[in-house]
């Protein structure tokens, strides 16, 4: 998907930052430097890999080109270079700059899986896919039940921006407008969410 | 693949089983809400979207409709909303409901993939997969090792009864033949295994 | 991918050797003899088949002939008969048997993946995902944090040998020649490794 010039840069940011908390949290875990370079590495290109193998845009658009493998890469050697400074940073910046990350990659994602025909319903699903699939196969790899499917309204954020971003370009609003409308929803949601604590509830 | 009327309503209902089934069992292992409905949608649908990729017709099937996801969707609130009383089912009840999906989705399954020029063998096991892959997802996304590879003649009764659809289809048998009697196949013989907890011999 | 009769040869070996020892493990953490025949097909296959669901080659390679799931069948199947004597093997033969395994399938995946137009960097992860990715589906499945992540320079020995590989095709080596060269590369990394227990570095 063609996007312009300050969306792309904030898409390698977005990329960034899930590679550096992707290679900080398997640091954690006990990893070896290369498991913790890979996990930031799926961390940050997987949700966008999981979004193209299921709407049929193979390669996908993480294996076109160099730059996002790379950056991906110099998120995780960050992380483990500096991994006493990664782990000291306070949860709560490291919490906003995942949560700017995920809304970019859901509105990106639903916008693309919208523009290759999706249904509304189904665009909105796979751009919650493309924000927080990269963190499932995260834990899933380290062993851990993903932390997604359990906390404070991280995928309801996710899929609140895709489907505002869907509904936008529906009305046809302006491509830009549509992209960061829903960025703005998402990004509000799970900011609250995250300074407030809040939870869905559970049933058990 | 078009299937008939009759073949698209139990479709639909397999799905909404799987999706209760899902749904039931994320509940119990403390997800949230959302998480349960992720789980739901997953179980119901993973195994066709498994299916769809690795034949290479992308996007898959689940994808395409909006019925199906809606399907997985209900499944998932109603297993929500009714959790004290999905709970109480007796598992026979639901094992039983649920070895009807199993054999519905892996002879249609195995027929999909016999279409689409797979060969016997292969066509038999993605039928299986079509069949058992989305409890295969559900129970990762859980942490748990999935039940399948280790449960009573599941997977085993899933291969038989797509084997016997593929087999049918060979010898051209009509369509609604071969996939009634390879449903039959998987069915009778996970009831049997059902009832009388058949295990499969261990090595250890 | 046509490859010579040799390294058809070779490339059936090592998808035997990588079924026996996906086989014996499942066999250990107590599956039943089908979830071993189905862990055992997954480790063999599953490199290479998400190697082309990410390529965009689809169906598999795996899928398209009946014998490489046929080899990977028998692997598990001398696996399950021969548990006793298999799980006696002295791990260093079955870890350099598996070497050899890792090498041979990491550098026909990245020629594979260069051949199909993936930029270098990437078409070397690809070759090192075809090498390590049963492994790790085959991990996940028994609940285990994948090895690879966390072992003795297992995955950077596939990632040395399948970057050789496609650096010799650049410099336009004949095509037995850089897949040679890279082998040669992995395997001797990877037996150091195994003999002298070299580990990475852990940041923990």
């Amino acid at each position: 998907m063609r996007l312009g010039r300050p969306m792309v840069v904030a898409d390698l940011l977005a990329t960034f930052v899930f590679a550096l908390q992707g290679g900080a949290t398997s640091g954690a875990a006990g990893l070896d430097v290369f498991g913790i370079l890979v996990v930031a590495l799926v961390a940050a290109l997987g949700g966008g890999v999981l979004r193209d193998v299921l709407i049929g845009d193979v390669p996908p658009d993480a294996f076109r080109s160099t730059v996002y493998p790379v950056v991906a890469f110099g998120g995780g050697a960050v992380a483990t270079l500096m991994f006493g400074l990664v782990r000291e940073l306070p949860p709560l910046l490291l919490g906003s700059l995942d949560a700017a990350g995920l809304a970019l990659f859901a509105v990106v994602g639903a916008a693309k899986a919208y523009d290759h025909g999706m249904k509304p319903l189904l665009a909105a699903l796979l751009g919650t896919l493309s924000g927080v699939g990269g963190g499932v196969v995260r834990d899933l790899l380290l062993g851990q039940v993903p932390l997604v499917l359990n906390s404070q309204v991280y995928a309801v954020a996710a899929l609140a921006g895709a489907a505002a971003t869907v509904a936008l370009l529906r009305l046809r609003v302006p491509r830009a407008a549509a992209l960061g409308g829903g960025a703005v929803v998402c990004l509000v949601l799970r900011l609250l969410a995250l300074w407030n604590s809040w939870q869905l509830p559970r049933l058990v």
